[in-house]
Order: structure tokens, then C-alpha cells, then sequence
């Protein structure tokens, strides 16, 4: 049994509240706002749970096992150093932190004190997602040659940070997922309709190993809400639309081959297939809940979580590497990944 | 009454004739080809039509006056000049040549010859994009802020060009048309998957004047046929889905926007908008019908066709802007408009 | 301010106790279930609740102005009777009775007592249904023609009554509402594919007066799920899809024009129209919402509800005249209005 | 070599003399129509064919071995009856005749003379139609318990047929033919708006044996053109959408199945599968071109064609039968299959 303590009853805190505690294996213990009004709520729906304005009681509750963070990316590198500290699992929502100096030593302090860290990158948890993933590695799509994919909408424009900060980490920690690696470098064009220095559109460029290329459009200036992945393969192509509700994944018997020159004076000969269409049942589940009993599981187990520190901060690198391009007019950015975070 | 002679009875030849026959003020007197078998097919679709495989006894045939060449690309420089140095009106398929050098010749031979010299970019007279320039010159729209515009499908592999040269001239014509304008500058990131050298994948970035942004997805590899370009302005925001047969165009009247300050503490405040759709109902007119009808027009009373030689031109420019950034690994590439072609 | 106690608190009777508690008029008293247990968690959710297991005891509470009842609809005429009787004012979820004599003491009953009784007809008081009621008496569609509304799914199949009594009363409130009348006659078929005497699927047809034809497809077996109704008008026409989230509404400027004859050999002249599409936005209110606020606001004005007894009953006697209908192989039955129901 | 006269050669005659044309194992000799026009345009086309405004020089040309009709259908039967008696095969566009009087007559002159005669169901001759077909008799759905088919648009309306002669002959051939049956009985229940006297809405019942219960709307007065047809099995789903240009047919493994009772106080058990969806790729080959190779290959092979003369009197009688139902206000009309039909 599991004992948890939430940080943070805002917006999606009380969504972690209520997956928590319908999980058998853990407990929520005791939760921390800085308004008495969202504990009251808290209370109203949990009567047995604990309450507190200050978020160190919490941090350094004995009881408490693991501590779950949801509150403004500002604050999450403040409040995860103090739990890892004391020696608690940490949960953090994306993304871990504010700045690559920080996600590091939230790594650093999470290996050395052993402790869980997980990131919230719920997209990993879903049915589409883990679908994508299987289909890429039982090789019915061939090679991956490219990936591209939308995320726009109209808004919600943040204050403080832009559109790729915003919305790229799904598209980069998805990709990075379902291709198992990470991309060796960034170029990315972005503009400011809106505020300025704040840009609202952006088109990114990840070149991945194996002359994986993957193009990420992220937008809060479009009249339409899209999400959609092209996965184009060697063999097959896939179309991942999140948007829909009950056909997110189309899997495309289509492809181009290239057949082999039978003579020196052969033209380059292509030939094209278009084949049957299918469209696979996805499990319904929650993600959300997924992902907190794996959490959990981890705990446990001592496992390393799908989403850990390392992901979160491999995302992180990407987002502070396409931040560089678009300040450079699109130049190129290589990724430099530190050792310790191995290779894939 | 403007007599024509046809150049090419290939794919596209045949649908120029049958256009050029069926208008009122045109004449269509000969055509010429390399085979003989699609010329005996031309004489039993049209029996008064002159035929011949010498290309040059249309070229300098004194009955004609204007010459209609629907020839492979690498030969329409050849033609082209041979056909205005000999005082002929010329019509020729797009693009209007393989080099910025081959292009400008032709340009300048035209204007030094005084005669009409026009390029088949038949999306200008489709009732959809002469739609969408209206909308913006309206200013129903506001400021437009960007275009986002994908063009994909699986296949058809082109030999000797990439994509972007396949199919980006459609994308780069429309947005000069309805902007009223050309691109200051272009970056442009390509991929080849199929065949070394030549790019299969391009995403491109293209700069107007007042701030003006577009992007332009290029690809042979896509499981799915996309024509779509989405226009986003300050006040409302226009889809063109160019695959639906019945609803290409939808406005939307949604926007964001920004509240001007009341005093020196105010945060920054946007309000979104959302309202209605509309889908305004568009011409049958055929295309292809409009632009040769256009072309004997133009010839007739000396006017600048919408499709002329500079603004076929202007889409060389680019094309070739776009290529030497891919060569550059992505670089902004400024283009330099000769003075000859004016401003916008 | 309304005093309201809930008979009920299985599937639906949360959503209204969580509706009702939000109304600022309105205040919910008591609950009744059957079940301790729900009754806990409507304890914890409101702490201020008064709960029992004994509906009596709610029915006859002085301190109590009215009743909801959201139980199986076998219980609906025993528990509203009783709560009449006591004089509480009464909502009930739809349809209102079993039968058309259980409906009709209902509806006396009130009368008799002259207390508000509603019947939970959601649909009339969502954001579309309304739009298109406006729009038909607008007279921007003319004259109504025909009206034909598809609700088909796969299940959920219902124990104790057919597809029409499940499904169809939504197209007859909604029809009825929208054209402020309701159906001479009804023809109806269905067949019983799973469950030997319980139909599965069926069409009806129903009769307005002024020539208004209206059919309904409703099913258990289909592979998608539709709620689609079209309505053709003289001048225009209008498709609702309910299915659709952001695009219900869709008003085609379409038709077909009778010329009239100018001489005696003229033949019949149609001239079609084709024109634009347009998409009005929606409110985003909860329907469920607005029935409860509109349920305390006839009490307290002593209103007639739009969804009130007359209306519920009408929806009874067009549901008992379809089953007629159907046991009859599809003859027309015609549907006797009491006198006591007035003319619409 | 089978050597055809085309009688007609106005609206469809051409493209019946295009495909008839391109066939390797026939020769279109001649042709005819009342107007010197049309017979001079199609000289043009094709310089060899003999033309004549006399229809009975065709008939009677001791050279031509098959005779094709695309005349209005009140001219069917007389053109038909005279071919047939000069020893001619005869392919006639549907539907076969005006009366059922006349049709019974042409089938019996055929059989008599031992000539084949074929009516011009194109549909049957679908990549689509023959998909489902196969799907059906495969088992892949289980059993057929009913298809749901709507073909409604704006127009056209016709002047001397209403729209269940005009529409219905589409669905109704499909559905004999994708089921090898016929309808034992149909009711139907139309309206007329536009035109007093000519039903422009319709909806058909018609029950196959088995327990197969089919449903067809038709209509003129549809803002948007469908062309839907639902298949549901006992245990998949299958949707065929015309409108469609790629994606026509769409397999749901989706059902319900009736758990078998395990003891007499057993509730009634359903248990609701939800799985994929699958898009089978269609050929592309042209429908008309098919079914004019198909007439060809029975008058070679003395086959029965698919759309032959039994095919063609069936939709008469159930034409005839939806008729005579729409007059008596929707009574169920049972149709009696002539002996000489056989059973299917």
C-alpha cells in the first residue's frame, strides 16, 4: 500500500486525487493548496483526507510515501528537490521543470536517493499511443521513414510560455516513445501573431537516427482543432487522429517499392500498392488511471517508470533545443545528450 | 478570331485542344506531336485539324497566332523562344521553365516582342481560389497572419524533379495570387526516401511582406490525398480543402483578440471568439475552360495575363530559392526580385 | 426559493440532485433510494442531505415543495400520484407513465391540483433543437415538407420496452416542439431480430397537418451511431446531427422552385437552387441545466412547462399508436386527441 | 465477334457505343436516332459507324447480331419486340419496361426465341456490389437480419416517373442480387410535394424469406446527395457508402449475441462484441465497361446474364408492388412470382 500525498488541488490536481484513490494498491493520504477554498472542496469529496496550506508538511509527512505535484511549472523544481530529500517517490506533471539545469538535477538527486521520479506525459499511457507502438515494432510498417504531426488549435494562449513549450511536449514524448530513441537534432521556425516574443506558431524538424525524420506543427492560431500523426513506413503508413473518438488509428496497406534494376540500361522502376484499409479497437480505459497505477506499480516494484526522469528530461532537451533554433532563424540545433542518460 | 497551334498531344495536350476548340474567338488550326499515333488520334477527334511531327512548320505556320506548347518541361525553352521570335502569342504549361535563367529569357524575348506570354497555373481561375482572394481583399478577414497549406499523396514519383518542384509551384502560385504578393525569403528542409537526391518530403517557410507567413508540406508519401490550406487572419480564419467536391471552402468567424490595456497593472487580456461557419457556394465552370479563354482575351486586347510570364517567373524564383535552402540544410534564402519584374 | 427532494438516485438522479443544488432559486431537501448505499454516497457528496429509504417519507414532507422523480418507469405514475395527491409540484423523468391511462390520470390529476407537472424531455431545451425551431418559424425554411430523423446504435438493448418506446420519444418531443404541433396519424413497422416480440428496429411514419410528413428510423443494430434529422423546406433546408460536437447545425440554401405556367402547352418548370451552407454557432449551456432552472421557474411563476404533462402525454399517445401501428403490419393509425388537451 | 446497332444516342447511348467499342470480341456497326445531330456527332467519333434516323434499318440489318437500347423506356417494349422477332440478342437500359404486361412479354419473346436479353442494372456490375456479395456468402456476417438503404439528393425530378421507379431500381437490384432472392412482400408509404400525382419521398419495406427485413428511402427533396446502404449481420456489420470515392465499404466486427439461458430463472443475457473496422481495397475497373463485356461473353457462351430479362422483371414487380402499396395507403402488397420465374 501505497501512501500519497497530493501537491496542488487546482485544475488537474483533483483528477490525480480521484485516480489515486480509486486505486487498491494506494492510498491518498493528505493534500496541500494555498487556498482553504480548494481544500474545503477536498475535503467535502474525501472526508477522511488530510488538508494543509503549507506544502511542507506534506513533503515531510513520515507517513507519506510518495508525493504527487501539480501545480505551476514554476514551482515544481522547488517542491520535488524537498520531496526527493526527503527520500519520498516524486509524480511531477509535465514538464519536469522550467529549465535543463533543473530536470538534471532532479534526475541526479532521484538516482542517488533511489527514489521514483515520473513525469506526467499521460499520451504514453493511452490505448492509441501503445497501439502505434506495437505496430511500429512488430515491423508490419516497415523502416519508419518520416512522422509528421499536427497540434493546433484555437489557444489557449499561456502567459509565460509558447506554443512549443505548450503543446510539443505530447508530439515529442509520443514520438520519442513509439520510436524507442531520441532525436539527434532540431531546427524549428516559429512566429508571434499575437504577443510579442511569445511565439503562437511553430513548425519543428527532428532528425532521429536512422534517417528517421519526424515534422511537428504546433499552432494556437487555427480555426480547427487537430491532432493527427502520420507514421509513413517502408511497407505500410498509419494515421493516428486523436481528435476522433471511436477511429483514432488507420492502419494504410499503401506503400511505394522500389524494384530492383534487372539490366544496366533499366530505368529506376517504382511500384505503387494500395491496399485495405483497417481500423483497430482501442481499449477504453482511462489513461490517467493507467498511469497512476503505474506509478504505483513502480514504487513497488522498483522499476523504471515509461514516463521517468529520464524521458521527461530527454523531452526537456528538446524543447530547450528548439527554443535555440527559433532564436537562430532555424538553424539547425544539435542535441547533446548527457552520458548518464545512456543511450537508447 | 485567334488561330492556335498545339505543341505536345500527350496527357495534357488532348484537353488544351478540346478547350481551345469549344471557345468562340479561337480557332484551333494545327498540332503537332512526336508520334504519329496521337496525331492520327487528334485528326479523327477533330478532322479539319492539321497535323505534322515537325514542330517548327506549327511554330512558323503565318495562318497562326498563337502557339500552345504542353511539352515535357526541359523542352519549353526551346519552343517557347522559337515560337516568340517568330511573333507568336505563347501559351505554355507550367512550370514555365527548368532554369531562372532559361525563365528570364523568355520573359525578356516576350516584352521585347510585345507579345502575350502566359503559363498554365490553372488554380488562379478556379472559383475557389479567386474566392478566397476576394475574402481577403475584402478584408472580411483582418490582417492575415499566416497560411498553412499541405499538399500530399502517395506517389506519383517524379524522374528528374523533386517534390517540391512538382508540386510547391501549385501552393506557391495560389498564395502570390491571393496575396497580391511574392515571398521575401524562404527556408526550406527537405527529405529523400525513395530515390537518393531527390526530395520526396519538404516542409518549406515562406516570408511575405508585412509579416506574412506560410508553410507549404510537400509530399509523394502520404497515405492520404491532402489539398488543404488554411488561411488565418486577425478577424476570421478560412479552410480551402481543395478534395471536397462540394464544400471547398468554409469561413469561420473565430478569432483571438487582444484588449488594449486599462491601466499600468493590467495583465495581458485576450478574449476568444467563436461563431459561425459558413460555406459559400462556388462556380462549376471548368478551370481549364476559364484559363484558355483568358489566354485568347488577353491576346486580344493586349492585356497582362493573371498567369503571365512574370508571375510564372516569380514562382521560378522561388522554387529555386527553395532548393538551394534544402542544399543549405535549411537556411533562409533571401530572393532577389530583378528590378524589371516591378513590385508588387 | 423551491425545496425540491429526489425520488431516485441510480443512473440519472445524481446528474439532476447536482443540477438542482446549483440552481440559485432552488434548494434539494432529501433524497430516496432503495439502496443504502447510493444513499451514502449522495451523503458524502452533500453533507446536508437528508436521505431515507422510504420515498413517503420525502413525498409527504410539509417542508417540501417539490418531487423528482428518476426511477424505473413502472414506479413513475404510483410515486407522482402520491406526490399530487400531497400536493408537490412533480418533474418526471420521460416517458411520463407506462401506459396512456396511467399519463392521463397524471395529467388530470395536476390539473386538478393545479401543480406543475414536467416530464424530462431534454432535448427540447437544448441549444439545437431550439435553433431549429427558431429558424422554422423564422420562415427562412418555408413551408416544412418533410422531416426524416434517424437514432440507430448498436444496443443498448432495453429489457421491457421496444426500440420506438426507447428511442423514438426524443424524435417525437423534438418533432412536436419544433412544428408546436403533433401527428394525425402514425405508420409504423418494426422487427424483432434479438428478442422474440421486442422490436430492435423500426420506421415510422407520422402525419402533421399541413401536409408535414415526418419519419423516424430508429435501432438497436446498427454499426454507427447516427442522430441525424433532416428538414426540408420550401425555400430552404436544414440538417441536425446530433452527433457532431461543434457542427449540429447545418442550414443549405438549397431547393427546388415550381415556375408557374405562363400558357397552356407550358411544360412543368423546376428551377433548383444551390447555394451557400451555413454553420451557426451554439451555445455551450447543459441542457440539463436549463430543464431544472425552467422547472423551478414555472413553479414559482406558475408557467406552463414547455415539456409539461400535455407535452409528455402527447409523446405517450404517439408511442401507443405506433406500437398499435406495428402489431397492425404498418397500417395508418389515426391518434384521437382528448378535447381536454385543447388544438395546438 | 459480336457485331452491335446502338438505337439511342442521346444522353447514355454515346457511352454505351464508347465502351461497346473498346471491346476486343465486338463491333459497334451502326446506329440510330431521331436527330441528324446527335447521328452526325457520332460520326465524328467513330467514321465507320453507319447511321440512320430509322431505327428499323438497325433491327432488320441481317449484319448485326445484337441490338442496344437506350431509348426513353415508354419505347422499350415496342423497340425490343421487334428486335427480338428479327432474331436479335437485345441489351436494354433499365428498367426493362413500363408495365409489367410488357415485361412479362419481352422475357417470354426471349426465351422462346432463345435469345439473350439484358436490362442495364449497372450496379451489379460494381466492384462494390460484388464485394458485399461475396462478404455475405462467405458468412462473414453471419445471418443477414436487415439492410437499411437511403438514396436521396436534390432532383432531378423526373416528369413521368415518380421517384420510387426513378431511384428504387438501383437498391433493389443490389439487393436481390447481393442476397440471390426477392422480395415475398413490400409496403410503401411516399409523398408528393412538388409535383401533385408523382411521389418525390418514399420510404419501401420489403421482406425477404429468412426473416431478411429491407428498408429504402428514396427522395429528391434532400439537401445532400446519400447513397447509404446498411448490411447487418448476426454477427458483423457491414456499411456501403457510394458517396464515398476510396472508402466505400466498411466491415464493423461489431454485434450482439443472445447468451443461451443455463437455467429457467435466467435473465436474458446480451453480450455486445465491439472490435475492428476493416476498409477493403476496390478494384477501379469501370462498371459499364464490365457489364457490356459481360453481354458480349453470354451471347457467345449462351449464358444467362447477371442483369438478364428474369433480373429485370423482378424490380418491375417490385416497382409494380411499391406502387400499388403507396396507393393503398401503405398495406402491405405481396408479390406473386410468375412459375416461369423459378424459385431462387
Amino acid at each position: 500500500m501505497v501512501k500519497v500525498g497530493v501537491i496542488g488541488c487546482g485544475y488537474w490536481g483533483p483528477n490525480l486525487i480521484r485516480n489515486f484513490s480509486n486505486l487498491k494498491t494506494c492510498r491518498v493520504i493528505a493534500c496541500t493548496d494555498l487556498l482553504e477554498e480548494r481544500l474545503n472542496h477536498m475535503k467535502q469529496l474525501y472526508p477522511g483526507l488530510r488538508t494543509t496550506t503549507n506544502f511542507r508538511e506534506v513533503v515531510n509527512d513520515p507517513e507519506i510515501d510518495a508525493v504527487v505535484i501539480a501545480t505551476p511549472v514554476s514551482s515544481h523544481y522547488g517542491i520535488a528537490r524537498e520531496a526527493l530529500d526527503a527520500g519520498k517517490h516524486v509524480f511531477v506533471e509535465k514538464p519536469l521543470a522550467q529549465s535543463l539545469d533543473e530536470g538534471r538535477k532532479l534526475l541526479e538527486l532521484a538516482q542517488k536517493k533511489d527514489r521514483t521520479l515520473m513525469v506526467g506525459h499521460t499520451f504514453v499511457f493511452t490505448a492509441a499511443v501503445n497501439k502505434i507502438k506495437d505496430v511500429i515494432w512488430s515491423g508490419e510498417l516497415g523502416d519508419i521513414y518520416y512522422i509528421s504531426s499536427s497540434r493546433v488549435n484555437l489557444g489557449i494562449f499561456q502567459d509565460d510560455i509558447n506554443v512549443v513549450w505548450d503543446l510539443a511536449p505530447h508530439d515529442i514524448s509520443i514520438m520519442n516513445y513509439i520510436l524507442n530513441s531520441r532525436p539527434a537534432s532540431i531546427a524549428a521556425m516559429g512566429q508571434s501573431y499575437i504577443r510579442p516574443g511569445i511565439e503562437d506558431v511553430a513548425f519543428l524538424l527532428l532528425k532521429y537516427p536512422q534517417s528517421t525524420l519526424a515534422n511537428i506543427h504546433v499552432s494556437w492560431l487555427n480555426p480547427n482543432k487537430i491532432r493527427s500523426t502520420t507514421v509513413v513506413g517502408s511497407k505500410k503508413m498509419l494515421v493516428y487522429d486523436d481528435v476522433s473518438s471511436l477511429e483514432k488509428i488507420r492502419i494504410y496497406d499503401k506503400g511505394v517499392t522500389v524494384t530492383p534494376h534487372y539490366d544496366t540500361f533499366g530505368e529506376f522502376q517504382l511500384s505503387y500498392r494500395y491496399g485495405d484499409i483497417s481500423i483497430p479497437r482501442l481499449d477504453d480505459a482511462e489513461p490517467l488511471k493507467i498511469e497512476c497505477q503505474h506509478f504505483v506499480d513502480c514504487i513497488e516494484k522498483g522499476a523504471t517508470p515509461r514516463s521517468g526522469g529520464k524521458h521527461g528530461f530527454e523531452v526537456l532537451l528538446a524543447l530547450d533545443a528548439a527554443n535555440r533554433s527559433m532564436r537562430g532563424r532555424g538553424a539547425e540545433v544539435t542535441i547533446d545528450y548527457p552520458a548518464s542518460l545512456g543511450t537508447v
